[in-house]
């Protein structure tokens, strides 16, 4: 791809962000909409009658800067050093709405988006947002996404309406990622209403915990349903440093194949490869959240330099020290290249 | 303490494991029959419906070697080059019991336990299970536990029928814990059933991944509320690598902090200390399940060499290669004996 900067002048490679949120008004509108009227899950409840209605500077500022995707955006990604930033619908997308109209707002919103990244081509990469509710038409706007509007991967907020992805309703949905050649970044929502009692009930369910165990758990069940066997060649993101999974994986590899071998549940069956081969193979992970270089040179120990991109997670955690923090990771050269730039190219195929 | 071996001989420190299960005829019984009456909550229901009737070598070999406390534990010990092993009732302990069977059922463990620690004082010590459904009771137990058990620490497997410690009622356990000067060790039992829905539906609801996200933010409940700040000499150990948290440290800090000055939610009020400052001077973590190099050193890195004790989860992990793992750690001999002795002695008061 061309920039302006072209190769991010003296420091040597771009930045470019992967996990980056906008939204529409008619979107935010939505969920306040449901809020009021009693029809949003707790989860909703908690994250938008927050941000949709608190005075406080957080939310005012996050939902200005989610709306804008001209001046106000560039400006800050220019202030920051971001070169690019792949954009995405944020939480919980629209698979908190009734099928119908979670379609016809997703169809709005992706065409929204397409005409951003039109207006910025050198700024912006943009992912198609899918309404899981209907899987076939998902499906269809993965295609039409990628055919008609130049995205170049597929969001979506985790569970809808609390069903996850494993369940083979939904198969269309990753054949259809799969057959894109476009990776599927699996972003937090709060958790659903069967998981999010003790979170929401002492003001854990948000970013502070809830939706990264929650997007760990969609994650594991995907890995361990069997869908990379099922799809070899396809790419899952998550973002928060893998949501903790990276930390886990001797635990979660050991139990695994202690509960394959003992038969303890139906669902688990045997895997062609190892959860950490999965990992190193099929799963990228972003620093979206994870500005720290602790988390991010582990990571990339344990999964390997070619599986973490950079991400700010803008505008929900919009810190110009964190980018310095990724600029003065001590690693290589060449893997800082890969972990700013190069990875992210070859996931999303800019 | 003395010991047989003194000093670990060559190796020049003992191999003190910190969390060690075991188990009465008593309680496991008494879970089966929980289940067999319908009265056993969801992941009860899938840990001892397996657990205890599951004719695979996993299940079986676990359920025996629970109940030994005498010669195959001490022969398995000897196996491994387990020195010392810190014992407690298994999960989920007698937190799943109407409050009167369950004290009298927990008071009766405890005596075992106290017996077994007798018959065999260089190789055990003994942690006070509690029945938390009686916070009055429990303190008094933790008090007894101390001055007529011997025992030097206290259990507990997590919520208590879908309730949390951090809850006000539960006050007089913190405070008997702070009192008694011993740590309160917080493991894992399956997710309450406001929780495990689509943990249980997937087969994730046990070690392999539900475990350790209910208890992280158990602990991460219990930090959020204040605990620390109202007993600032209490530890809290956690098992696990620290359950996660250590590597969600820095999202968790920052999403806290902005939460606080939100205003978000009435629960979250503004603490003495970050959440880093509580995790590196009042919790401790213990490498159960954990017996890899990356993890361990990470969490060593980041909380600081005092707040890393060595544990096998012996019988749930009983892999006598672990044992080497942690032998074999590139880190400094002091480090080492930090780990898998030293820290052990000063948390426990050995």
């Amino acid at each position: 791809m061309t920039h302006p900067l072209n190769t991010g002048g003296d420091r040597g490679y771009l930045r470019i962000a992967t996990e980056e949120a906008c939204a529409t008004r008619e979107q935010i509108d939505g969920y306040l909409r449901l809020v009021r009227e009693g029809k949003a899950d707790r989860g909703t409840t908690s994250l938008w009658g927050f941000y949709g209605t608190s005075p406080s500077e957080r939310a005012t500022t996050i939902v200005e800067r989610l709306l804008d995707l001209d001046d106000r955006r560039i400006a800050d990604m220019d202030a920051t050093g971001i070169d690019v930033a792949i954009l995405s619908m944020t939480a919980p997308g629209f698979q908190v709405f009734e099928a119908d109209e979670a379609k016809a707002m997703c169809g709005r919103a992706n065409d929204a988006l397409a005409a951003a990244v039109e207006r910025h081509p050198d700024r912006y990469v943009g992912m198609t947002s899918i309404a899981p509710q209907d899987p076939e038409w998902s499906a269809r706007e993965i295609a039409r996404g990628k055919a008609e509007l130049g995205f170049k991967g597929v969001m979506v907020n985790s569970h809808t309406k609390g069903e996850y992805l494993d369940e083979p309703k939904f198969d269309p949905i990753l054949r259809a990622c799969a057959e894109a050649g476009q990776p599927l970044y699996i972003h937090p929502q709060s958790p659903p209403d069967s998981m999010i009692g003790p979170f929401v009930e002492s003001g854990l369910d948000g970013a502070v915990f809830g939706f990264g165990v929650e997007v760990g758990l969609h994650l594991l069940r995907l890995i361990t349903i069997g869908v990379f066997d099922r799809y070899p060649d396809l790419t899952i993101c998550v973002g928060h440093g893998g949501e903790a999974l990276p930390y886990w994986l001797y635990r979660i590899d050991y139990m695994h194949q202690a509960g394959v071998r003992s038969g303890r549940y139906e669902r688990m069956k045997p895997l062609n490869k190892s959860i950490f081969g999965y990992m190193r193979e099929n799963v990228c992970i972003t620093t979206s959240g994870m500005a720290w270089a602790p988390a991010i040179t582990f990571a990339m120990d344990v999964l390997g330099e070619d599986r973490v991109m950079y991400a700010m997670d803008y505008p929900y955690q919009y810190v110009p020290d964190e980018v310095r923090t990724h600029d003065l990771l001590k690693i290589s050269d060449a893997a800082k290249k890969k972990l700013m730039q190069t990875n992210a190219e070859r996931v999303f195929g800019l």
